[in-house]
């Protein structure tokens, strides 16, 4: 590719952080922005969704998604504007989403994007209800949560975007939603807008009081986005044949060697199942949660909130503010509106 | 029931146990001996199953068996011989097993047993191979394991009851079998007796690097009867979609807020499953898992070890030598021979 020098810029991951990710990490650097040669595409950044798990892809370990190289640019999903095409059927001024590189104005394989169709509505419901989020809230509580009516249902990370949009298709299921987060302007959410039946405020109550008090017949489904010290509370409860969605871990994310009470005891005696996941893993059934989500969205029983930040120089701090609960519902950054 | 004093002695738990079980918290008795009414039996003793879950029920909290009471009469697996029937179709002298007070003869209702047939080999097995060891065995690899040809299947606890009727079946699907176990004599047990493709003995090798070792391709299965630290070295060398049948924890039992690292991120980086069970959750597919030991056992596929002690007032040791691992297969105590 032929480089052309212009004004460009993209994020590097110039440090693997051993704790808490910090601007000593990442760093805003000068880009090149090359020509696209056939099957490419030039695009430029609409919005960039900041998103938990990829804490795990700045340490140098296996996973299921490789490590980001250091003294490269981050990647993650994002909606941008096609520039210049060089790929059927991407024409310019076409808006795409997918998993590409954190720099202003890039040249990317078509083949990492899809189109997104803006007269169907905001199109950074492709980075939220109808994208990555969305869909681990569906296969994560349909798939392993297997909710039926009546259930109690406990989600942690409630107020984020993947936890409210479980604690919603919880309520279609007629499941009793026990929603868990650490503010009170969230727990209103939870119980004022998306119907959960009770709400615990983590960093103000006690955990396990409170979960025993909005549980009174147990706990049937854990959709567990956090881990750490409130999964510890919720296991006790765990009814005969419990399910538990292990969605995420953020409680751990940043703490090397993190210790806790061990676990396998509350397995037993409960005969309950935790499964892990990521949602890579129903790339086949895609279509089938696209298709539930879209219909709840449209039929009104869904609903969503975006936190949404400005500027790509403003890309690390909403990234770091996942960790610190600073979101409520999708996080995302605004770097320019479509032309 | 009329009492009539004679010569008997049972066991009771006189002390909940803390931490590790000793003689301080059971008693042996002088107990009284009823004559049955209808619908019951008067057996005398002859096999005693100890069993690593009894020291749960010693606990006085919630589990999926009622605890002992205090100042009661221990109740576990036996093999008796009937001495008077008030039922239908018991006649004086049948083998029967269940599980029944710790009483050297007892009177007990007649549906808390069913017979055993002598000609079909020794009357012990009901309390090992084809009994419930046997089962949790059958289920705990069929049912949550699910093994396929070529996986590896990693066993801790193996030489134990359940765990040496796990690695032989392992075999029979065809896995590559590892299996964990706490002497040399053990491990040789498992490589030159049951088949294992490799054995470790936790207590003298570094089990990381041993597993290591042992795992080329990773772990697909592990069938974990012991918890603690040696499932702390597994959970990292799971494969994609492992499952984890948590069959026992026995290395937590004796421990009040056993604390190790948490594993959520294990569990999401390779979307591995953890079920609990208990054997009586698959009550209503015994016959299947009897129909293939029995089959087994005949064409000489499964084999089996017993560890047997004499006499009725050294259960007690027999029970505290399981947290000592000082049992290969299943560990019994005799009490009497048949007349």
């Amino acid at each position: 590719m032929e480089g052309v020098r212009i004004v460009n810029r993209e994020i590097q991951l110039v440090k693997r952080p051993e704790t808490v990710p910090t601007h000593e990490h990442l760093s805003i650097t000068d880009a090149e922005l090359p020509k696209p040669q056939e099957g490419e595409l030039s695009v430029e950044l609409l919005y960039v969704s900041v998103d938990p798990y990829m804490r795990g892809r700045m340490n140098n370990t296996k996973s299921y998604v490789a490590p980001f190289q250091l003294n490269e640019p981050i990647s993650g999903g994002v909606v941008a504007q096609v520039k210049e095409s060089k790929a059927e059927p991407f024409t310019t001024g076409d808006i795409v989403t997918g998993s590409i590189p954190w720099r202003e104005k890039t040249v990317i394989s078509a083949d990492s994007v899809r189109k997104v169709d803006p007269t169907l509505g905001s199109v950074t419901t492709s980075l939220g209800i109808l994208g990555m989020p969305g869909l681990t809230a569906y296969f994560g509580l349909i798939d392993i949560g297997k909710p039926k009516e009546g259930e109690t249902l406990v989600v942690s990370g409630a107020a984020g975007a993947v936890g409210s949009t479980v604690v919603q298709i919880g309520k279609i299921f007629g499941c009793r939603v026990v929603g868990i987060a650490g503010s009170d302007e969230k727990t209103s959410y939870l119980t004022n807008e998306l119907g959960a039946d009770a709400a615990i405020n983590y960093k103000t109550q006690n955990v396990a009081a409170a979960l025993q008090d909005a549980c009174p017949s147990g706990v049937d489904i854990y959709f567990d986005n956090v881990g750490g010290e409130i999964a510890d509370r919720v296991y006790p409860l765990l009814n005969k044949f419990a399910r538990i969605t292990q969605c995420g871990a953020i409680a751990s994310y940043n703490v090397p060697n993190d210790q806790g009470p061990r676990i396998q005891m509350h397995l037993i005696k409960s005969s309950a199942t935790i499964k892990g996941f990521v949602v890579g893993d129903y790339q086949v059934r895609y279509k089938e949660g696209f298709d539930h989500l879209s219909k709840w969205l449209k039929d009104g029983k869904l609903t969503y909130e975006e936190t949404i930040h400005e500027g790509f120089e403003n890309i690390p701090d909403a990234f770091f503010g996942l960790f610190k609960g600073s979101n409520t519902g999708k996080q995302l950054v605004k770097i320019a509106d479509p032309r």
